[in-house]
């Protein structure tokens, strides 16, 4: 088996509604930071991973994905996997 | 000025309790996804900023990890400026 770093980056899919990312936005227009458009906010989620090898890596955390980490309907995910180990 | 396409991460500093990366971990665990372990889960913030230059761009958006973005006594923040805009 080997260590895996995985990094989950789930995001909310382009034209869905973003209150998080309103709600930043306003709050640094109201602390008079100008010139901030388009403001998202996601999710990042780390963790290590022991696998076989990275084709196997990649197969769990896409089902880890689907099953758990992002909301099929209103968000996308990436995932970036390297070797070694998350501490 | 110039489109810069900006992000933010912002994940828990190490040592610091994570309940959300516990309670992640505990629900894959539940899915029967073995192997996993140290998740860890922050936020990701996408953004477009107008700038005079990128390092006026970074400076700013430090100032607003600072003052909102980032919690400074529990998490940490990395921030990447990049040329463009953010749609």
């Amino acid at each position: 088996m080997t260590d895996y770093r995985i990094e989950v980056r789930v995001t909310p899919r382009r034209g869905i509604l973003d209150p998080q990312g309103k709600a930043v936005g306003g709050a640094l227009a109201s602390l008079g930071f100008s010139g901030v458009d388009e403001v998202h906010v996601g999710r990042l989620i780390v963790f290590g991973l022991q696998a076989g090898n990275e084709a196997e890596a990649r197969e769990r955390v896409d089902a880890m994905c689907r099953q758990l980490l992002a909301n099929p309907v209103t968000e996308d995910f990436a995932v970036t996997v390297a070797a070694g180990s998350a501490s």
